[in-house]
């Protein structure tokens, strides 16, 4: 390894088509520990993944993620859950009642499962393999969490595929440093720098698809936040213990 | 640069106590970068760093989160915040309405603060500088809020303090990868590996405290969750729009 680590960071790119090479189980645990290593608040570790190796799952999770045929095909498929119910367990074994339903509690477990994942994502990277998050599977957490058999207070955040390339796409542009880095206070965003990211995305998209897809950011944002978005959320949530109170 | 990744991100702890040393104005830009390069949810880029230079606003932060001077001392401190607003905006220049309070879309703007930050992290420590994140900042985010002028859909994760460590603390044991890595379902914590995991903390606090402090995991785990945890979060993300619809 002698790239540097902010190189190896800024080269991130999804990775939707694997080889059939599978992954070393030591690595595997490999990237597991440097995900546990990642910080946790107060301790928490609020974090379950959940190894999915059977063809059926993958199969109905493929599909319930929207047809996403990588979770079928890669190497490992794993899935980060927020999980309450360990901690809390711990309590009541003492004869302790949880404060359970609480938005903080929802936070910091969500939190910890995104800080663990990104270590497992930066460290499968540094070791030549690729990944993809499937935030699709929270198109049908309820599927999911039977599928997986999950208790009370745990829910499945998202997936993640992970496995060796068999593709190189380029790396998708972000926003200008500038929009997203602010000094002292709050900085709205300008109009001129949203066109000029548009621009750049639109060659992205031109150049990524041989110029069939004509489309920028703010269409993307539109498509995004112009209409509800998973509203089962919410209830499903609730049916977890996650009562955001 | 020749640790392997996978190493650097076993070594993590926080870093509470910081040299005087500056962080360079390109580095920081690198680390932000990094920190751009994480997978963002359909492509939302739902992240503003706020960069906190001015000494009463490093006091006023470093009380409210509970009197974590390093707030104050660190060379650099940052407020990740989860940012709606930037996209909300690109949505109403066209003309259109943004289906607001999704709890769906808090979860992906709150995971993608999560991931960018722990890019930063992993980049910073690979140059050699320490970190601790700082969730105190959500025991007053109403007041965050206001020093830092946040607007409606944007809300304070966490801080984060960076420098170059003044300290070299021991690495804080983890539960055991059995306890969180499992195999197609949801596998229930064992009572025998909690009871290992407790001992292997009461030790390290008692070589961290000299024999001062005799606690265990389950014991934090009981003063995380048996009480109500910032009870004012659901009524603040409310009012900051985030209503959980």
């Amino acid at each position: 390894m002698t790239q540097p680590v902010i190189e190896l960071l800024q080269s991130h790119r999804s990775i939707r088509k694997f080889t059939e090479q599978p992954i070393a189980e030591s690595l595997l645990r490999d990237l597991i520990s440097a995900g546990q290593s990642a910080a946790t608040s107060s301790n928490l570790q609020g974090v379950s993944v959940i190894r999915v190796r059977n063809p059926e799952t993958r199969k109905a999770m493929a599909e319930l993620a929207g047809g996403q045929t990588y979770v079928q095909q890669a190497a490992e498929f794993l899935v980060f859950c927020a999980d309450l119910h360990r901690s809390g367990w711990c309590c009541e074994q003492s004869g302790n009642t949880v404060a359970d339903g609480m938005t903080e509690h929802f936070i910091i477990a969500t939190v910890d499962v995104a800080l663990f994942a990104q270590n497992v994502v930066v460290a499968a990277e540094s070791e030549g393999l690729g990944i993809c998050y499937i935030g699709g599977l929270r198109n049908d957490p309820q599927q999911v969490s039977d599928l997986l058999a999950l208790p009370e207070h745990v829910y499945p955040v998202f997936g993640l595929c992970l496995g060796y390339p068999d593709q190189d796409p380029e790396c998708k542009p972000r926003l200008p440093l500038e929009a997203v880095l602010m000094e002292e206070h709050y900085q709205p965003v300008s109009k001129a720098l949203v066109a000029e990211y548009d621009e750049t995305m639109r060659d992205y998209y031109q150049r990524r698809t041989g110029g069939k897809l004509d489309r920028v950011w703010s269409q993307e944002m539109l498509a995004l936040l112009g209409k509800e978005s998973r509203p089962h959320m919410r209830a499903f949530l609730e049916k977890k213990g996650f009562r955001m109170r």
